[in-house]
């Protein structure tokens, strides 16, 4: 059996003469240990779960990416995280929102997928889990990094909620995630994000929504998606791309266009997705600019890449 | 062009030998009067949307249900409030949770529809909307019903989570919704729940989730469920039946069956569902001793009921 595993790190309007050659060498590289970090578990055998989990944490450490570490700043000055993590061995799942000082909100998510009955915790009761449950916090200097300041300064004096906020024209839809099957058949998905610079009333886009950001069934597929959470959300992306392989047969690939590149586009939605099958088949697609992104068989073919 | 509507106001252990037939005739009427709610907007032509919305209101304003007024307590002695509403026509939807003090939640799902360029917004922030779009408050107070208050005490003594718990042996997935087609075509689902009694951890359920607890697609069907939560989320249930329709062809008796008496059954998941496809057909499923149920058609047969 072989085994295989996807990552991204946002998508958007991410364009070769926006990124200077120094940024895109970190982003690479950021890219390249997070596949390294997936691939160390993969490599010994280890299972789909944690082997996202490790990708996802190493994305969340990165002040590069907006998830954990490097997280936008919302309306009030504060990190709201969210993050969710499914196992396609057991349907298991787990997920939280509106998440502030948990270092690494998909471990929470894997917490509560192994260690309670919910799927969905929330805010401080959330926090108040990952404290019983002995996860690490850490104190917003943590979080903070100049960039996101900036963004949120200029967002501020444009009055604009933006995803991810880099210039006016820009979209970027900043949220992390990786997809693997293991040596056993199994496969997992795992996305986390850091949400809106700007974002007010608390909102909460598709990253925590089983079904819409994150997704996987043994059966089918395991999907993490990154995107303009409304349009993810009502178009149910990540289970769609499921079921359009188990009721209308379709491959991977097949379903994974049909959504981004047809239903999505029609909808309106801006962003892509990675996905895996049960055979260890890879997609990784979007309709948008860019999408930092990555994969690694067992071939050890490490690739990473930014642009269309 | 013909209308429909049903609702339900909740599935789970209901046994004929548990209530009192002067119980009993409360929930009848009660269930009929949300009927009339709804079915006095389709009958002058109003769309599916404000139907579900008033049959749900209608629910919410009962003490006798699990939604605004006569909300379970959280282990807090909190009324934390979850809802969410679609339309089939354009794939708009709105969703809260963790929502105090907002009179009806059903309606600040509704207004995120329509008035925000959001679709899920959450505790706090999903307040300060509601107050800036001028949504009717209740004091704590509202929402009080001595039932639900032995019910929390119940839970705390046996340190048990339950949901809409009544006695050691009851399971009750205290949640309403409706679903209606309208004489224009469209389609439309809702759902509200106040959670669970002695919820810890700002639990969240399927309800305020799209694509778990409701969805609608002219092109489909609309949904609305009620169940054990995390069973549902993980198993996408609303949006499994619209898939299984579209995708394998099914009837929506015929997927609402396979979804409900089947996959849920074999997941563990309890409680049920109601739908109408985009021919008006109605399909009240469940897989537990009992929901709380009614529909009405432009033939004026109001039907409701309680027992298998």
């Amino acid at each position: 059996m072989t085994y295989s595993l996807a990552i991204h790190g946002g998508a958007g309007t991410i364009l070769r003469s926006q990124i200077t050659q120094e940024d895109e060498v970190k982003y690479n590289h950021a890219l390249h240990d997070a596949l390294v970090a997936g691939n160390d578990v993969l490599i010994k055998g280890g299972n789909a779960v944690e082997a996202v989990a490790a990708s996802v944490v190493s994305l969340e450490n990165c002040p590069l990416f907006n998830a954990g570490k490097g997280s936008v700043f919302s309306n009030e000055w504060k990190h709201e995280m969210d993050a969710s993590i499914m196992d396609g061995n057991n349907l298991q799942a787990g997920a939280v929102s509106m998440l502030h000082n948990v270092k690494n909100p998909v471990l929470l998510a894997k917490e509560i997928m192994q260690n309670s009955e919910h799927v969905y915790l929330c805010g401080e009761g959330a926090e108040r889990y990952a404290r019983q449950q002995g996860l690490s916090f850490e104190p917003d200097e943590y979080f903070f990094t100049h960039l996101r300041k900036e963004q949120l300064e200029e967002a501020l004096r444009d009055n604009k909620i933006m995803l991810d906020h880099r210039t006016a024209k820009d979209r970027k839809f900043g949220t992390v995630g990786a997809v693997a099957r293991d040596i056993h058949g199994n496969i997992a998905a795992a996305t986390s994000t850091g949400g809106m610079t700007n974002k007010k009333f608390n909102r909460i886009g598709d990253s925590p929504i089983i079904g819409a950001g994150t997704y996987a069934n043994n059966h089918t597929c395991a999907v993490s998606c990154t995107g303009h959470g409304e349009y993810f959300i009502r178009g149910v992306v990540a289970y769609d791309v499921s079921c359009l392989m188990e009721y209308k047969g379709m491959s991977l690939m097949q379903a994974c266009e049909k959504v981004i590149l047809e239903k999505q586009v029609k909808l309106g939605g801006e962003g892509g997705l990675i996905a895996v099958d049960n055979a260890g088949n890879l997609a990784l697609i979007f309709n948008s600019e860019g999408m930092y992104r990555g994969y690694v068989t067992e071939k050890k073919d490490f690739k990473t890449d930014i642009y269309k």
